[in-house]
């Protein structure tokens, strides 16, 4: 539809709503009709509606909705947390002493445990190796990148599709009662703003998050604003209503979180003069989610629960109180690669002119469709989809360094003989040929020994 | 209208402007027809009509303008100074101290050349003094009460009136074409929220600029949110951009400001890709306000003012392209007030029900209609609108001290007293009479000696 059709569309529905001619449908379709959702339907009500006790000026409808575990899982851990292991691996060649050097040798180990034993200071060491030194713009193409193919261990699906769509639901539902819609989570803030538009509707302006220092600087004529290796605030805990101030300036009507990490912005919110609402999310569905709460690692939920019962805040269950706990369109099951593929090929030729001798070009293919290699310059990884013989190459992410012409020129036709691959065959030989969508040879791999 | 009558209004607009049956009228009346209004429209026009080569998208149109010499004016100090100097006076009985130690003493005897010698570190000790210590809301409350009576030294208009009708124009012209318009200063964030939707339409989230640092806490099982005299952010210069980053995480298509702090938030805006618009505004009109530039200790524009000329931004001649400079409604003259009723007053009897022996209310009126005094408990001032006899005072603020239950009905009575006034008379002894709208005499005072 043109701008005008929209408009012309919007101003039908307009004056439908005004006629009162439009029959109201259910905004909150994966929620059960039980007392959360009538409670929360009974607020946006009486706040919204003139001449009801309770109206709110449009301007003073402000929501606030945790993120981790709130709109997106959190388990097994923070999906950020996977991100900098992610990055750990893809830019450990350019870091030869993380072989030997805690905590990246056990993250480039897959000892996690061993990882994370060195407590905040390890965290924060892979926190700055991973999200600072480079510029803004730099920065949210990488989450860019690893969002679009970075998937959950247990179910395989997209980490983005790891939303709750009643909670999509009651963004939207908020929206079209006019409620400007925050995110307020202790994730990064420029780790969130690249996708939250997309996924939630929440643009970037209305994400608020923890976040590192910063510095403005011209270079080579061209201004950036780089990513330093400090902390710049933790907004988590008492620092969420500090946060809400900062960027806000406006108490929130409405506060939505599932851990104790969220209880102070809940009581910033209740204490506002008339009408306020509290909304936990409790972690109850070992079937379709995870069931967890006051002795979690990840978003323990145990003061809060206890401060919300006692002042009758709203409390989800959502085992009870979700229909669907899923967006329908993410139900595609996870992709299981054949034994045969898996496993680290090395480059044999590359549309029959076959490799550069000194140069080894590797790919290697995971059990769940994940892939990583080196193209002889630079490391690469990604994720494929496999379904029987066809295979296809999602987006790619690449170290970027500069390598001798010849290699490079290498790099540049095995990547475009990827991003051109339709399918695959393993020949009598043991080979592995990758075929594009006219069946043509694009590339041979032969196996490496592990 | 009700809000019934203002969607069908909104339809009708809608409507209006789909079929294009709307007479164009002068977005920025108060703009010469010269090129920095030529350049700002075709801009806008530019990026907002579809099918023009710069089309951007509605989230993507963010516009920033600084304040102090941008919006309103920062001649002949800073306007938050002000706020600084007058609020040392106000709470200065609450701190003895201050008689003798610097700078809070020269402020004291109004030598604000001596005040502020000390340099920066005097400035931070008057700006903490000031600024932190209290909660939010308090402070809010304080501003608030603040610009209700705080007037320009030079033209007694009130500071909030000394704002830029062509700025009023174009914050409201790029609304029209759906900007997302923020505030992006020097001067501290919360001391522009409570006033900049009301004089600039511009709700407080999206407000930018400096800060101090805050803290959470329940005071007697109340959630407060409290400003510490700690430094946490200065939004000027290589400030900007990263503010910007920070609270917005887009660039800006259009940036806005009047000095040297305002070039870094330009270089960010005009490197962005696609069309950019930068505006410099220079201070060229001592008739109609003050000329300044290169030279000026308050907003310098020097660098800025060079490089803007290099890069083709567009420079405003406030002499040159403006047609008006003033809102029209603040044309008033400054009170002047009747030399007899300047000085400093003791109450005698408030309602003809006498006054308490020990204790000394007084009144102090300035040539400018300001009053002070002390209420035998608390400190108290404000501003006063004479006119020939009549008198009626401003919102008055006060420091919140607790005196003897006597002393406090007192100061209940005579504060109400002075809410009631309507008129003066001076009587045959010299006694200052001030009476009530019915000609009550609610208040006699007697000349005290200077």
């Amino acid at each position: 539809m043109n701008r005008r059709g929209h408009l012309l569309l919007g101003c039908l529905v307009v004056w439908l709503w005004v006629t009162g001619n439009v029959v109201a449908t259910d905004p909150l379709p994966s929620w059960n009709d039980t007392l959360p959702k009538q409670a929360v339907v009974a607020f946006v009500q009486n706040v919204t509606q003139q001449g009801k006790a309770g109206f709110v000026p449009v301007s003073d409808r402000i929501a606030v909705f945790d993120n981790d575990g709130t709109l997106w899982a959190e388990q097994p851990m923070y999906f950020q947390a996977m991100f900098v292991l992610d990055r750990i691996r893809l830019i450990a060649p350019e870091h030869p002493q993380w072989q030997t050097e805690e905590p990246f040798a056990s993250v480039l180990k897959g000892d996690m445990k061993a990882a994370f034993a060195g407590g905040e200071h390890a965290l924060l060491q892979m926190l700055m190796a991973t999200h600072a030194g480079t510029t803004t713009e730099e920065f949210e193409q990488m989450v860019l990148e690893w969002t679009q193919q970075a998937r959950h261990p247990k179910t395989g699906k997209l980490l983005t599709d790891m939303v709750y769509q009643p909670m999509l639901e009651l963004l939207q539902y908020l929206r079209d009662n006019l409620f400007k819609v925050y995110i307020v989570s202790g994730g990064g803030i420029e780790f969130m703003r690249p996708w939250t538009e997309r996924v939630y509707g929440i643009p970037p302006e209305q994400v608020i998050g923890s976040s590192i220092k910063t510095r403005f600087e011209i270079r080579d004529g061209n201004p950036v604003i780089v990513r330093l290796p400090e902390l710049n605030f933790i907004d988590d805990k008492a620092g969420k209503p500090a946060a809400i101030q900062h960027h806000i300036g406006r108490r929130p009507l409405l506060a939505v979180g599932n851990s104790d990490g969220d209880l102070q912005m809940m009581q910033w919110t209740a204490a506002g003069s008339g009408p306020r609402f509290c909304l936990y999310l409790h972690h109850t569905d070992a079937q379709r989610e995870w069931a967890y709460d006051r002795n979690s690692h990840v978003g323990r939920l145990d003061k809060g629960l206890t401060e919300a019962v006692a002042k009758g805040w709203t409390v989800v269950s959502m085992k009870d109180d979700w229909r669907t706990v899923w967006p329908e369109a993410s139900a595609e099951p996870a992709d299981t690669v054949k034994p045969s593929l898996v496993g680290k090929w090395l480059v044999e030729d590359i549309r029959g002119a076959g490799v550069l001798d000194r140069l080894q070009t590797t790919l290697q293919i995971e059990a769940d469709g994940a892939v990583s290699g080196n193209t002889g310059v630079n490391q690469y990884c990604g994720q494929a989809i496999i379904d029987k013989n066809q295979i296809k190459f999602g987006p790619l992410v690449s170290t970027r360094r500069a390598g001798p012409e010849a290699a490079m020129k290498q790099e540049s036709q095995y990547t475009k003989a990827l991003e051109e691959t339709a399918s695959h065959r393993l020949d009598s030989n043991g080979q592995l040929h990758l075929l594009d969508n006219e069946g043509k040879i694009v590339l041979k791999f032969s196996r490496m020994n592990d």
